[in-house]
């Protein structure tokens, strides 16, 4: 199988398998006993701890551990808009799921929320976020890259928005860490969401940035784990394997940033030059170096996936999060798409695990297949395909 | 090392190490992925959830997965009484933190909060948890097992009472599943909380067994993972050994139970026989198979298990949730204990990888650590030690 899904959850990298598997063979104590099990553990978490902080930019004390990506949007979002009844909340319409479903959950408990749009190149105006700011806005929300798309905002501009406004500002990294630069303390961002498995570390970690004097309201409550914000008997295996991933991460960041998005400008200029009828979704330049995300018109993504991976490649059509509910990609709405367009849109993330060999291979599948599936489209004729 | 703190975490099964391994390497898909390898990855998850579903005596579709037992809690607690504004929730005042904590955020939220006794003896009474049930009660939350002294309670007598009163009850079964056994709908439990790594599984997953036609407000929101009652890619792997290891707890329950209990009686006839000042906390007989729980005199709890770590032996005071914060045990407090016979605590817990010779060996050490630390106690005097 050609693994080009990198976005929806990456293999999980040998070192930080090697980091894993002390925690399940051998050593498994509980990291809030005493004894010298208890011990143990709780030195391999305060090592991850210490290089999830460094990935970040982060003091390790302002690292909450959590169970993952999601988990962690929830902390940030839930936890500060909470700390304020009837708070306000500015985020994006392009963020994900575990972003907007928090939002809508606040305003069931009557905080407002504003959503700030996109542009056709899944770009968000950092001005457009600034001027959504108010006087009772207690938090915002804007993603370090997309999802679907891959693009990159400006997130130093949105701090510095937040920072004259004196609003926190969370961003969702969990597509953006570990392939590009984020630096929590330099960028001024005050909470910064991290998933493990995303980035070659195991499912079932993730972290949420927490910069020194914020104090989210917490979401899972018990006793009293990572400063009482996050209880539940730490997943010491999975933390340990993230740490190691941030680690291996941060060394080969710049990198593999060049392999994979030459491999990925590659991808790009194969379909440009040999599929008419498509399209590059998001801006060419501001985008994680492993992120193409095509349309084809008169070509149903579902199809391409499912004709794709009976050629051994595996792709998506966007999000691996919605995909069971088939409903249209919000972030394409917003970006302004049409339904065609929409309807024709597969997402190729490329990881540095990937050959160009590999690629190469895949474009030349997503030719054949484009073609295939064009031959029997009821667009044919409107598109003249 | 003797490991006998197998309540606060116990060493992943070889079984269920096999079984998470295939997740670690190689098949690394995100579940909710259409292609092959995510069709891999979600074909695991079910097969777990099959098999969690079989070791509490649930259809597969009632098991919702979740990041371990204090989400479980979380999600039971807080997710059926914010369903209802202003309602009331009985729960006991020997529950685990992960049970009374979501309950105190309940009370900040304007919910009501009764908080039901126990006897000298850990045991709560069902009519006591029947007289508190009143028109607006939302909910019942009453443990299987307690974490600190081993009790198990009559759940089928509390769920008699609460069916009678048309309320859902909900059990934190973390310490008792996969040690005695416990079917849902035989027990006519509502709500059931499970923790893979108290039961030979691996850290970071868990269940919610949650009744057909009951319906959480979910607690972490997002891509609508556990059909919507808890978002977040699943944590495969640790899936994985989670089901494996009910799998296992399963078959060998009955003998597993046999085994570890004679080594616990065998413990607490050699404490009784050799240890003045000293007993045995909580029923003598309705407790958990491998849990031994001793007050002695003029010991400090912590002092001992640091000298017990020394001769190579983790045992535990108490929840190793709230070790660090080193306050008074709210579960021998509920039972009536005095100060010095809470302050002397040590729970000991056998698990099925324990030999008789490891517990003959933890006898000898604990005589001469007990008397040792005696010698210098300030409460010799007092008690003729």
């Amino acid at each position: 199988m050609i693994y080009l899904d990198n976005a929806a959850s990456t293999p999980v990298h040998e070192r930080a398998l090697g980091a894993m598997m002390p925690h399940l063979r051998g050593s498994f104590g509980n990291p809030s006993s005493i004894h010298r099990s208890g011990r143990e553990a709780a030195r391999a978490v305060a090592a991850a701890r210490a290089k999830v902080a460094a990935l970040v930019g982060a003091a390790p004390h302002e690292v909450v551990l959590t169970s993952g990506g999601t988990e962690s949007n929830n902390l940030a979002i839930l936890g500060i808009a909470r700390a304020r009844p009837r708070s306000h909340v500015v985020t994006t319409q392009i963020e994900h799921e575990a972003v907007l479903e928090p939002c809508a959950q606040l305003e069931s408990e009557g905080h407002a929320v504003t959503r700030v749009g996109a542009g056709r190149d899944g770009i968000v105006d950092p001005a457009d976020v600034e001027a959504a700011i108010a006087p009772g806005t207690s938090l915002v929300s804007v993603m370090a890259a997309n999802n679907e798309v891959g693009t990159v905002q400006d997130i130093a501009a949105v701090a510095a928005a937040c920072a004259r406004r004196g609003v926190p500002l969370h961003t969702d990294a969990v597509q953006a860490a570990g392939k590009v630069p984020l630096d929590a303390a330099r960028l001024g961002v005050s909470l910064m969401s991290v998933s493990s498995h995303k980035i070659g570390g195991p499912k079932g970690a993730g972290a949420l940035y927490v910069r020194d004097g914020l104090r989210p309201v917490p979401v899972v409550r018990g006793g009293g784990q990572e400063r009482g914000l996050r209880s539940g008997t730490e997943n010491v295996a999975a933390i340990a394997g993230f740490g190691e991933a941030c680690a291996v991460a941060a060394e080969r960041m710049a990198g593999d940033a060049a392999r994979v998005s030459s491999m990925r400008d590659a991808l790009v200029a194969g379909v440009a030059g040999r599929i008419p009828h498509s399209s590059l979704n998001g801006d060419a330049s501001r985008r994680l170096p492993g992120n193409a995300h095509f349309a084809f018109l008169g070509v149903r993504g579902e199809d391409l996936i499912i004709k794709l991976d009976e050629h051994g490649i595996a792709a998506s059509t966007g999000s691996a999060c919605s995909v069971h509910t088939q409903k249209e990609s919000h972030v394409l709405r917003a970006m302004g798409l049409g339904r065609d367009e929409i309807d024709g849109s597969l997402r190729v993330t490329i990881g540095p695990q990937n050959t160009r060999a590999e690629v190469d291979e895949a474009l030349e599948a997503l030719v054949s297949c484009v073609a295939e599936l064009r031959r029997v489209s009821p667009l044919r004729q409107k598109y003249g395909l």
